[in-house]
């Protein structure tokens, strides 16, 4: 008897209609046999909801009191994906985070899971019910809830499955699985069949909105194959496993894009050693995640210091950087949220030379600017302006024929 | 420094502006010095809304997944609450039911505190903290979350306040207490400003919103005085405490009324000893809660019974009698939900027996027909048709004197 696990999000259980065809779904996997543990997100849009409520009373609450009210928000849709099993003759249980034996440690907003005891989980699948467990949530040691952050749901399926020792992780959303380029941009964009965790890591931070980056670290680390498929139709999706159990894989396997993200210019700084640490450090201590760095010379001894955030972490990061620049005796810092990134991504690429010509050619050719670029391993991601997102995923895809 | 629990109901917390209002509640009694545990229900009809959403998945959800859902109402209420004292600079923290060591039995929906673990709420008060408790809620020994049953929160606020040794419990609604008669039907209802708890417990299962019957027999074995007050205001409540703290009583202190009442009857139930335990103690099985019990002799031989239980017990009820019924070979089951209750409760009755005369003769005048009687130490309750409720709780005011 294999044992699954399947993480439903958001849009998944946004209504009663659709919390019967996610019961549904699991019952269908039930009947075939397995035992079965779902995850679930909130419902649509409940998180935004409750945020709105709390910046009503507070326009700053306490992390530990938002990571007590978003918790309610996924217990709602166990609670209720339970019932709707139990209406269907599937016994079923809902579990908070703290039932299910979800630890993390006490950094709210953003905990990361430090073990998973999945005693409790066990016990349910050995007495024949389905395990709903309430997604995006644990519990600190000191008896406080906390929550995973945004997308932590994935989190917390990739690591019940890794302790239950899942045959499989199925995450459900409204999406197919993962395409070589946002198909809302690109129509030819072509779903992937297979994706190395590298080359979904690098997808989910680019942009790519199928899973959470820390969920296919973690999935990577302790190897869990995970499936992301979607909820409203039956075809497979995309499996995201090791990349030597792959076939070989293309040079490129797609483009991911991320309109959300701001950049920040410390104009001026004296060219002394300790400088960047110093910024980012105290960056790091806000919670802040740097993305792009670029360090340019403007002339003697005076440097520009430029790196990207998200959107979420604007405030803070330009609060950060005015502080450091005084400190610093920089000239200003400039900020700057019309920004897109813009990547390729592909495990076969470092032994491929020609992708960052391409991909620059490909730019150049539709005159679209590039402002900073990172490269790793398996991915060059562009800076580009905001309004040019959709024409620069478009040319980049044609330039590399991913729709093939 | 006194230890206060403030419990607020689900008016006072139905909207952001009304959460401000009970931060600055709380927050006065913190700058007095107190050492405050706030007590909350949830927001306005989040209950109500709940319950329609978990209907729409399972037309009879599992009582342990209700209480799951449920619980998520008084989680988000004492999150904003603590957001909002937060805002006013006053240190709190939210306590859902297992973090603020409520332990109840197994009963879910309708569970009894079996003891409180008050560590916790202990700790966050000596260390400066108010501790904002989610009512209605605590952890049975099974690690699942259950219910108190509706009205629950006033039960956590008692028993908190006990477990506490609290100076006070302060029950806050959108009334200013205890009156005479509802002030809706009676406009000349006046305010009482003490109440033994016997009377209180008269009152409030007789149908007079202000307090839940089994957090007044509560706070009556463990003698924790409450004061009934509204939030709203800034004058004093009802106070609720032990008789002989009392100046000498009234005769009579109110009139109570209850309209969301039925009457079951069993027709020509065979005369054998044991029927009526037959039947009450498959009633209490289901949970069903009977008030009201007559048992008419027809003819030789052939009984019928009937009782009266709340409205929300009247599906059960029926189910229960129907099958008890046809097991005893009565001829049938008859029931009605147009009757209503109508009570004079005084500690003072008990040495005064025109009190009965005096209801009766005041309901004969007014040509209202009873259809059951039944009496305590300190109460008399008449069954008449709801629809002559309110000329019923008018004519026995004036009988009584109560607006003097």
């Amino acid at each position: 008897m294999a044992v699954l696990v399947q993480k439903f999000g958001g849009s998944s259980v946004a209504d009663a209609g659709r919390i019967r065809a996610v019961a549904n779904r699991v019952a269908a996997a039930v009947r075939r046999g397995d035992q079965v543990a779902v995850v679930v997100s909130a419902m649509g849009d409940t998180t935004d909801e409750l945020l709105e409520l709390a910046a009503a009373v507070n326009p700053a609450p306490p992390g530990r009191e938002l990571d007590a009210l978003l918790a309610s928000g996924e217990q709602v849709s166990a609670a209720l994906v339970s019932m709707a099993l139990a209406a269907q003759g599937i016994r079923a249980v809902s579990l908070c985070g703290w039932q299910a034996g979800i630890h993390t440690d006490r950094c709210h907003r953003k905990a990361s899971i430090l073990h998973v005891d999945p005693r409790r989980v066990r016990e349910e699948l050995a007495a024949g019910k389905v395990a709903v467990v309430a997604g995006f949530q644990g519990l600190a040691d000191t008896q406080d809830v906390t929550t995973l952050g945004r997308g932590g749901s994935d989190m917390t399926a990739v690591a019940l499955a890794c302790a239950l020792e899942a045959a499989a992780c199925e995450i459900y959303s409204d999406v197919e699985g993962v395409y070589t380029a946002d198909p809302r941009l690109e129509p030819a964009a072509r779903k992937l069949s297979h994706l190395s965790y590298e080359e979904m890591l690098e997808m989910a931070s680019l942009g790519a909105q199928v899973l959470q980056g820390r969920a296919v670290e973690y999935a990577m680390q302790h190897g869990v194959r995970i499936h992301a498929r979607s909820t409203f139709s039956e075809g497979p999706g995309t499996m995201i496993e090791e990349a030597r159990e792959m076939a070989v894989g293309a040079v490129v396997s797609g483009v991911a894009h991320d309109a959300k993200v701001a950049k920040i210019c410390l104009l001026e700084v004296p060219d002394r050693p300790g400088i960047a640490e110093q910024l980012f450090s105290a960056l790091a201590t806000r919670q802040v995640n740097v993305d792009m760095i670029i360090q340019s010379v403007n002339r003697q001894q005076v440097n520009d210091l430029c790196f990207t955030v998200s959107w979420e972490d604007l405030p803070a990061a330009r609060e950060v950087s005015e502080a450091v620049a005084a400190q610093l005796g920089a000239t200003g810092v400039t900020w700057d949220d019309q920004v897109a990134k813009v990547s390729v991504v592909g495990a076969g690429m470092a032994a491929n030379p020609g992708v960052a010509a391409t991909l620059f050619g490909a730019l150049a050719r539709e005159g679209i600017n590039i402002e900073m670029i990172s490269t790793s391993e398996i991915k060059i991601s562009c800076l580009i302006r905001a309004a040019e997102v959709q024409r620069a995923v478009r040319a980049v895809h044609r330039a590399f024929d991913l729709g093939r």
